[in-house]
């Protein structure tokens, strides 16, 4: 492992060089020529290259044809792993990992939709809306339901419009991932989503943060019952501490 | 960038079989030796060194002399990416990032608290108060000062005992490492600073969820309001909506 760590911290090295340029706002927007580059950092194509791709990865730069490599906007920059969190769902889930999830899910969502609600754009609103009406006429096990419900949750978190609680989305997906499939098998499962979801739009339409909020626990809360349900063994979440 | 695309799809499939075989439990506690996955993976030892140290890099590895390639239990596996969180706030900061990035800390950091206090472990809640007395001994400014203060935030999102929150501590370090320094400037700083932090530990040591969540929400309160009139165009952080 020696040579990988000695390749891994020359392409480290660069990364860093690359990124101080970039708060610097040394280069403006678009990048210069990788041979421009690989000969300011006195490293070869490869190593540039590999370091280029790293950031890339990350959503922190963009190839477009004929005009180069962009440098996207820092809230683009991707602080989530988004393998790692895709990883650990894919694993035999256990039943603190659930509980952990479900406490973070707890947190985040609701106080998202509080934010949509109280200062989403229009144009974000209605992208919640759009996925709404796209997961309502889904019946659970269709192909697309999936898709659908993450990308209803996902629109909500984009519309609280903190770059914090967008990044989580991935976090959030991967719990739907595993919640779905076991709430989907209770009786009235179907109508119950989509009224908890209705509720939750309705509210963000109307901003009102204390309801959007409300209607988010319910949401989440009508998940984990299942979830704690089936995994008898996990100890139980506690209830959200009320605030002073 | 074709070819560091290509490279990097190579390795990416390796990695993720690499993944599927540890979450499918097939390796047990220790990889198989490097040349051995080269050829299960068949691929050339360049390339499974690569993905092997992509994996120790997120802390799903770890290489113990004599005894080979561990697997680190799933809950260490890094799922933010500490490299673009510290580029993110090594860039100039600006006013909606602060925004943001006080909202979350002011989301986690209260929930952690209480959470420490309801189930935190005899040794966890003891590796806060260390934190603490070791805070509490040195002023702004002098060697060791930020460092402290950090060790401090994490060891009570570690004490949560809920591996998202914990793993959300890079983030508040971050903010902290931007917060500090204008909060320290402000005449009486350091003791306000002292007494904010022990009224968090006292309450977790008693293991009073509420009252840990209250006053960790003041500790935080009194930096953001700072950090909102130094960044006097930064839109202002609204209050936490109070839970029905």
């Amino acid at each position: 492992m020696e040579q990988a760590n000695k390749d891994r911290s020359l392409v480290s090295k660069v990364m860093d060089g690359l990124v101080t340029g970039i708060v610097e706002e040394k280069y403006g927007a678009i990048l210069p020529p990788q041979d421009v580059l690989s000969k300011e950092f006195d490293v070869s194509r490869t190593v540039m290259r590999e370091a280029l791709s790293m950031l890339l990865a990350r959503d922190m730069l963009d190839v477009r044809p004929k005009i180069g490599t962009r440098i996207r906007p820092m809230s683009d920059w991707r602080m989530i792993d988004e393998d790692v969190v895709n990883w650990r769902f894919r694993a035999k889930p256990d039943p603190l990992f659930l509980r952990d999830v479900i406490e973070f899910r707890i947190l985040i969502e609701p106080r998202a939709s509080a934010q949509a609600a109280s200062r989403g754009s229009a144009a974000d609103i209605a992208a919640v809306r759009d996925a709404f009406e796209a997961f309502r006429v889904i019946r659970p096990g269709e192909p697309g339901y999936q898709e659908a419900d993450e990308l209803f949750h996902t629109r909500i978190v984009v519309a609280s419009g903190n770059q914090f609680f967008k990044q989580m989305a991935a976090i959030i997906r991967g719990a739907l991932s595993t919640a779905n499939p076991i709430v989907n098998a209770r009786e009235g499962a179907w109508e119950a989503a989509v009224n908890s979801h209705r509720r939750v739009v309705e509210a963000i339409e109307r901003h009102d943060p204390k309801e959007a909020e409300l209607a988010s626990m319910a949401m989440i809360d009508y998940s984990s019952e299942e979830i704690a349900g089936t995994f008898a063994s996990a100890p139980p979440v506690p209830p959200a501490p009320t605030r002073g």
